[in-house]
């Protein structure tokens, strides 16, 4: 169910309705579809691409300019190898990998394990999968490979397709892309696409911290790309190869780490719900088991149509990574702080900032609020009952603000219509459609969530009135065209959303 | 020379200024520099981001907004490996390549064959100096890679560093970096990073025309990385190896492409003048020499400390694209026009586009306006005679809108100052500042391009006036509070503009 005002008679959404609509609809195709498309990889066509663009815009201003302490950077995807040597990447960024000898097929093989785990709490033996999923961690915190595939025999796992337990070896597969920098001689060198946009901050703390003459706290936002290899990719575009980043680097004090994660935390929860994203599909979901940078993680959840998954994390980093890009480049990643410690009475010195971390998925939040939007309304009575669907997005994200109809081809309306377009596109996105009826028009607009279209008519010749129609209760009034800026443009400004955080 | 306003006794500007600026104050780092950098890749820092993005914003703007029959699109970096095989990538993006056997360094052959050209011209043989650039391209052209070679040894050049002209054979090396996707096994297959976001735009032209309803003549507008493998990257972030593009593909009735090449050339001109870049400093530079897709180019150049060099260029490409991905892909690539042909009385039917490319490079565009708003004014008398330097940047592309500033930081003119902040920062970014003497503000301002510096005073307690401070001019006037919003909001908007375009 992810229409936001469920009807009686309207079906439950599934993501297969959500991937056609996606590309019937100009949001979302696949890669390279001529060729057969590129697994896991996806582009944004002319709809999802505004919509895209609107809520990277909308995160970015809420970072930095709605918070005097946080101002953006833009590195490179390239980075320089030791990078990822310093975070961990290079070493521990890996998937245990097993295949099986008959079908030839490669599986994860903690993922194995977890199927096995659930079967027995399906089975009524939560105990048993606890405890099988205790083991699996204990083997693969110890780096015992061999003790992972002997649990996957040991237990009975087979391949789905040979049926057999044939299975090669464990092996650790990264999952970093690489290439070759440089000409094919002698000093080319192997460098990564970045996995993760975060480092980039990190590299660059100390210069954005001395140029921008910041003080801790302050943080550093990013938006990027980022690459994974992921052998088991799915759910649209909440799993990709290729994916984009909305990312914010917090430092602080040491000591007082919690104090601002927890103040994130709660910020970016408003966030979401401030681009429409209703409070019950909504959650937080706190990490027990802690990845070895952090002291405190927690997710933000939306319910998707195949369950509630993760849209953004918040992380207490620590001060692991700065720490570790200071030993493994000897420049001092640190921070002069004058203010007075009550305790000491004296400055609190040289530190290497603690780092609280705001990492949004800006594919699973596009297809958050798109998933969100989609609304199947049955409406009418009896034979007239039909389904009427319609993307119900905040104007502000909407791919067009309006669409301006001539009622007829002809006497002159459209060129009025026209004219209405031109005053308006300075300011905002606003197209001119002709073809089809009318109601054919409103219709395709609403596919696409355009909130308001303008319909000029014989009255328009007289007055200078127009209709404008709202996507959302289909209700119609009469405006005077010098009103249009002014009404559509303080609806569609994202500024009435930044006023609320 | 590229200060808006030469002024007797400022030097001119050089690259190295420019380089200069840029680091120190938060425009562009070399990337990874704890690590000493990554070659020919560099990121944007605190105010780089936000130039660039406005100028990223107002170029998508203009193409999109302004014009009904152009969408914009996102397509990922990874495409199918066909993908460029189609576009002649893998068969032909090459340099060629020589090593010396002494230096084992290893050079691009025709650049040494240019180098040796441009020395004839320089001794004052010009004719001999064409005349080698002419039997160059005759050897390249005819693939004929070991005359190349045979022309560098028997026109006496030697290695700079060896001084020998002990040369290995000629080698083409693709400009593309590979990588592996999927895991290990069998099933891996090399991608490569895309060497342009054009081609995203061709495999989605059926995708966007059929779901977007699109007539021809249209255009599809893309933002994105592109990665080459330069070998000779160089002149700052002119030649990178990781940059942007910013590209408008537009698809036209075959016959009709030189008109709308012409449109477009002008109109893109425009672009260049609108966000300050001065007439005379930008020229079109017609190519005599076409690629093998073209049947008319131009580059829009601006000069650069290091002469005149493309931003931009726009290139007549014929079907060259659909038709070789029509032929690989085997999906036919056509549109059927409903417009009626004068000649026949009929329809003209179905057929492959031709394409009408313009292609900005975002980060070159961003170096231009950079370097263009760069001033070095000689101002005072005698002994206060002292170099003034600030960024005319125009007020819509400068990072930061206004800063805030209370005169002293005592008597509640911060609380002051930072209600007039918190008032205005949901409308555009601006930011507050109490360190050091006002005057000091005022350069730190200058030196990023804040066009508005609003201080607040013992007076403004009194009657909410404020002092606006203007970067170019230095002056101030006094105006009240409840005006800044719009007297600002008017300046720094892109709507500006976009009217004008």
């Amino acid at each position: 169910m992810t229409t936001n005002t469920p009807t009686a008679g309207a079906p439950a959404t599934s993501l297969q309705d959500i991937i056609g609509h996606a590309k019937e609809y100009g949001f979302v195709f696949p890669s390279s579809e001529i060729y057969d498309g590129l697994q896991a990889v996806y582009d944004y066509g002319q709809n999802g691409v505004e919509l895209k663009n609107n809520l990277k815009t909308l995160w970015w201003k809420a970072m930095t300019q709605l918070n005097d302490n946080v101002v953006g950077i833009d590195a490179a995807i390239f980075m320089h190898p030791l990078t990822w040597k310093a975070s961990g990447h290079v070493d521990s960024f890996n998937d245990p990998m097993i295949d099986n000898r008959d079908s030839k097929k490669r599986y994860r093989a903690d993922q194995l394990l977890e199927g096995k785990a659930e079967e027995y709490t399906a089975n009524g033996q939560p105990e048993k999968g606890q405890e099988l999923l205790h083991e699996m961690g204990r083997l693969l915190d110890a780096g015992d490979l061999n003790g992972v595939r002997e649990l996957i025999i040991s237990e009975g796992i087979k391949d789905p397709i040979s049926g057999t337990d044939n299975w090669t070896e464990v092996r650790q597969f990264n999952l970093m892309f690489s290439t070759q920098v440089g000409s094919v001689a002698e000093d080319a060198s192997l460098i990564y696409l970045r996995p993760e946009t975060a480092q980039g901050i990190f590299v660059n703390f100390l210069n954005v911290q001395k140029t921008g003459r910041m003080k801790v706290p302050f943080g550093i936002a990013q938006i990027g790309k980022a690459f994974r290899n992921e052998i088991v990719a799915r759910q649209f575009t909440f799993r990709m190869r290729e994916f984009e980043q909305m990312e914010m680097q917090f430092f602080v004090r040491p000591g007082t780490e919690m104090e601002w994660y927890e103040r994130w935390r709660d910020t970016r929860m408003r966030f979401h719900q401030a681009v429409g994203l209703p409070t019950e599909k909504l959650k937080f979901h706190i990490h027990e088991k802690l990845a070895h940078y952090a002291n405190a993680a927690v997710d933000i959840e939306y319910q998707f149509p195949f369950g509630f998954r993760e849209i953004e994390g918040i992380h207490s980093r620590t001060d692991f990574d700065l720490k570790s890009h200071q030993e493994l480049s000897r420049k001092k990643q640190q921070y002069f702080d004058n203010d007075v410690d009550p305790a000491t009475g004296k400055p609190y010195g040289n530190y290497i900032p603690y780092v609280v971390e705001t990492s949004v998925g800006a594919d699973r939040l596009f297809l958050a609020v798109f998933c969100n939007a989609y609304t199947e309304e049955v409406v009418g009575e009896g034979e007239d009952q039909k389904t009427r669907t319609y993307l119900k997005l905040h104007p502000a994200l909407a791919p067009i603000k309006a669409a301006v109809f001539p009622l007829v081809r002809k006497d002159g309306l459209p060129d009025k219509a026209e004219q209405i377009v031109k005053s308006l596109r300075s300011e905002f996105r606003v197209v001119y459609e002709e073809r089809d009826a009318i109601g054919k028009r409103y219709t395709r607009q609403d596919l696409i969530g355009t909130p308001f279209c303008i319909a000029v008519d014989y009255q328009t010749l007289e007055d200078d009135t127009v209709t404008i129609r709202h996507r959302d209760t289909t209700q119609q009034e009469r405006v005077h065209i010098n009103e249009l800026k002014a009404r559509i443009g303080h609806d569609v400004s994202m500024e009435r959303i930044l006023e609320k955080l």
